[in-house]
């Protein structure tokens, strides 16, 4: 049994990447030419991730992208094309769930054993007993969300108790409680750098999933002087509009690869400086 | 275009009822003649619905049970079951949904445009602007997270900050922020019930949905006593497994029919006395 954390540092290792791309394929955003096939988003995801395997430490489908025009058929067959294909690539069905224990055991079925994904996020909102289910299975991982990375982020996550804030509250669960299985890991949005480095304070080396590079416009230097661990790692830095809709023509796979090659040595290079 | 609001206020009077019944169908617990169908979770539920609709003001299927095992075509059916023989009774979907504003507005589609249910659940951890995009679609209910029923639920949504619960902060925003429309509601658990009254306090005459009656023990009397609006309204009061796995033979529609007559009998026959 290879665990999610064996597999993520081996292929952070293999890769010599931290890019973790999201593959969100907007149907109306696809090229014509992908349309036009019976399975458009099968079809774009299977050309994406050929251009972009290289560079990249692992694969983040978002669920709603599928679920919106009921395609859920083509988001088994992507993950199912990555472990066939790219079987070193770690993949985080990104799910966000969050229900109590009989539901959420249904949910964690639905992550892990429908669509065999190596991980899934899930919502901390419901308390801890909420994320056993998930925690339940070893070789898997379980992503929080702790500081997301959008502008009202900060409604409930900033709000001070204790005197900490309750995004800091959820790291140190994470960090005390929830990871006794060691498969834990945060979500924390490249949008707030300074907190990417208190949380990493709190959890010491936690693989943190940073989304907000990109469209969202966060800053790569700030999330890596922030965000890596001691040993230059513990990072999946996601990008998914601004590789994967890097062209919306017929060059798009090109684009993408492109795209994910400049953003791994970017991060490369600023990961050495820093 | 009838709004959510006004679709449950004339189901809660014509029906006489403020039970919701949640359709959430274990595969696992189906009576041994169902699981042979060939769509085992919609025969189970349209059977399940026809022997209950007298005495509910809504449904509640959970989307866990469905997308567990693939069956998402049973859920959409489902709920179409319920629009066309029961038009006036309106549906939830219990997602708990909750992501930033591209993937909410995908999330939204699924709710609202695949399923086509009257109101979905939702979740506030990450903040108002991720509510936004169900908030738009006006005629939609969206009911938010606010106090879960489930032991850990005091884990975040009991911490206090700025003289409040979080549960609170969530409620106080529900009420001033994000009801523009009138279409917001709120989840408080059964299993907290003078919690039910502080946040009935905070939002007036907004719809409370309660989960926890039934199989996680919430008392009814104290929900009613806590939660009825000024008129002797405003609630949906949830019971899944105690209606819909009442027996699991051959007579488990009657059975679930009896049950909810029962309980909707004793909550009527509670809310005159409180």
């Amino acid at each position: 049994m290879t665990l999610f954390i064996e597999k993520l540092e081996s292929s952070w290792k293999s890769q010599q990447s931290l890019l973790c791309v999201g593959l969100d394929p907007d149907i109306s955003k696809l090229p014509a030419s992908i349309k036009e096939n019976d399975n458009p988003l099968l079809e774009f995801n299977r050309r994406i991730i050929d251009a972009t395997a290289d560079y990249v430490c692992s694969y983040k489908p978002q669920i709603a992208y599928y679920s919106a025009i009921g395609a859920e058929s083509q988001l088994e067959q992507t993950i199912q094309y990555i472990k066939t294909h790219y079987p070193h690539l770690p993949v985080i069905l990104d799910a966000k769930r969050g229900d109590i224990g009989a539901t959420a055991k249904m949910y964690a079925i639905e992550a892990f054993e429908r669509y065999d994904a190596d991980a899934v996020t899930v919502n901390p909102y419901m308390g801890g007993d909420t994320l056993q289910p998930y925690l339940n299975y070893k070789d898997r991982g379980v992503i929080v969300l702790c500081r997301t990375s959008n502008p009202g982020s900060g409604d409930l996550q900033e709000l001070e108790s204790q005197g900490k804030s309750i995004s800091h509250h959820v790291a140190h669960r994470a960090a005390t409680q929830w990871n006794n299985n060691k498969n834990v890991a945060l979500v924390v949005g490249a949008t707030y750098p300074e907190e990417i480095g208190t949380i990493r304070g709190i959890v010491g080396d936690i693989p943190l999933l940073i989304p907000g590079i990109g469209a969202q416009g966060g800053d790569i230097e700030a999330v890596l002087k922030n965000g890596l661990t001691v040993t230059g790692s513990g990072l999946m830095i996601n990008v998914s509009r601004a590789v994967i809709n890097a062209s919306d023509q017929s060059d798009f796979a090109e684009a993408a690869g492109t795209e994910a090659r400049k953003l791994s040595e970017t991060i490369n290079s600023l990961r050495k400086a820093v």
